[in-house]
């Protein structure tokens, strides 16, 4: 019974505008009432060319089949979901961008769900189980874990992390430590041992990575034998307007940082508007260093780590695509981060020669 | 038969990880099969605590009821699709941030579609017939005409365009004429008589709203009694390397301008770049006005006038959400805009005086 009503659903043609039936789209198409219905659900056995004639057919009558209906017959809902944290920043925009292309390539739908701030996040995850309507789900700059992570599992689908974590499941992310270490190792190189730090603390979020940043900090000034001052360390909410407060509070310090690591470039850009309020000069008085390429980095003039964005929707849309296929997926992969000189660090006051380019 | 099915199709209950049976659920939680499944699929007619119940006895059981069952019973799918041109540019970010906070508190989903380029966007359209898995369309940025506007149509579901036009359908929009007036009529007050404009040219996208901006632009100066000189106006891509080209072209006249307005906060934050990298000082050389209010429009102290793009959001959400209660959504709003006063305008050299605030 179950098995019959499926195949009928996966026939039924609905029509926008007339009363046109899948006998009509198969007459005109001069094939079987069975081989257009296999034509129209993207089943695998009807020849290239029978099944652009049908949905030529089919598209000049406005015939509109239900897509739902072909999936469930095939087994799948052709939808992966998406669980970012934000939305108007960047970084989380460039991923989503990447994913998109990834999916629709592959007629993937995406379906969208945002989770900010905690409450809403107890609720996408407390009515995750009756969600049931994805293939898989990839979650974008968060770490999940615990019982949310049990709930994500419960769903019994696919799970994929773009630049967060959860545990037992691939991932696309950045080496955080790695990025952090080009950062200051860049400040180190250039003459500076008083560096401070402004680091986004925001747990719930992003797992390890400021963790991982921060502990950079500590390693690079430890391997060019600087102890680490706890002073110099600023921890602020992410975003511009932390960064700015973070930099004011370094600059009310008895003996200020001659540079500073931000752990985005927008807590970079904040530092530089209050050192610009301050009546300082960014390098000359003070060198400033973020992390992301954020395309306004460029017009800022500011050196950061570059971090791809795009690049991580883009690997974890093929992952998605791979385990679909029911491939296996590997453990995750990690991608590369680059060190962009730009104009806002310089050696120190008194060390104003440029070092050698290497 | 039909009809039937629908109803069997609609109590069909899966389970992630055991063999419960909706019985079972209906058994524990003291109802029957007929009202658990009223209740798994919201039916209206359940009280609210018989649901809260049978709901809690489904989750701890780790019951799946398949949502696309219950919606096709219910008539409609429970999805909205949303098209956009970006997803990594902030307006279109913060639009969409707004438009799925609208939707989640009524359970309506968010798939995703994101038309890139002219082919990326020819494909879209084309296949939107064979598409029909939604309840309505909203039209993010993008202006919808002829061919496009007829494929939209064809797929018989309600549309509605968030900053962006599609002709006949409800709308949420800014009036671009006023922000473009509140932008030049701000350096005009300040007693800038030589003003350029970076205008944002990207007509496949964002329909008549650079075209407004500059009108506005032109108006504003006729109505000062300036005469508009076209090699003052340099149209650019948008965004911040065409703003910097933009400025480029400006200073390269015999007579540069005074002041700038700029169609973005992107653009005129490139223009900013342009001019600190010529040796010049913003504003005490020249003034520079953006639209937008970008997050980073603050750190970097640009004046501008501010858009709502969150929202423009939830604006059309709530419209949306209007129109499948099957209520009048009326013709559109249009939202206002504000100018913010920053760093980046003061008056022309030779009449620094600050103008009187009004």
């Amino acid at each position: 019974m179950w098995k019959g009503f499926r195949r009928t659903y996966a026939v039924a043609v609905r029509s926008a505008s007339t009363s046109v039936t899948l006998a009509d789209v198969a007459r005109l198409a001069g094939v079987s009432s069975a081989t257009a219905s296999r034509a129209l659900s993207d089943h695998p056995h009807v020849a290239a060319a029978t099944r652009a004639r049908v949905l030529r057919v089919a598209d000049e009558l406005a015939y509109v089949v239900s897509p739902d209906a072909s999936r469930l017959a095939a087994g799948s809902t052709g939808r992966v979901a998406v669980v970012v944290p934000h939305l108007s920043r960047w970084f989380f925009g460039a991923v989503l961008e990447g994913l998109e292309a990834a999916l629709r390539e592959a007629g993937i739908d995406l379906l969208l769900y945002r989770v900010g701030d905690a409450t809403q996040r107890r609720a996408f995850f407390d009515r995750l189980p009756v969600r049931r309507k994805v293939d898989a789900i990839v979650v974008v700059g968060l770490a999940v874990e615990g019982w949310e992570r049990e709930r994500l599992e419960l769903m019994g689908v696919d799970i994929v992390a773009a630049g967060g974590q959860v545990a037992g499941h691939p991932f696309v992310r950045i080496d955080d430590h790695g990025a952090g270490r080009q950062a200051v190792d860049h400040l180190i190189h250039l003459g500076h041992r008083r560096i401070g730090m402004i680091a986004a603390v925001d747990p719930d979020r992003c797992g390890r990575g400021p963790e991982a940043r921060s502990a950079a900090y500590r390693d690079a000034l430890a391997d060019a034998g600087v102890e680490v001052d706890e002073e110099l360390v600023a921890a602020v909410d992410p975003g511009g307007a932390g960064g700015a407060r973070g930099m004011a509070r370094l600059l009310g310090l008895r003996e200020p940082p001659t540079a500073v690591f931000a752990h985005s470039d927008e807590a970079a850009l904040g530092a530089v508007r209050t050192l610009r309020r301050a009546g300082l000069r960014v390098p000359d008085d003070a060198s400033v260093v973020g992390i992301d390429d954020h395309p306004l980095a460029d017009l800022a003039d500011l050196t950061t780590v570059g971090r791809p964005a795009r690049e991580q929707g883009v690997a974890a849309g093929a992952m998605v695509r791979a385990v679909l296929r029911g491939e296996e997926a590997g453990p995750g992969i990690t991608l590369p981060t680059q060190l962009v000189l730009r104009g806002s660090t310089a050696p120190p006051r008194g060390r104003r020669r440029r070092p050698r380019s290497d």
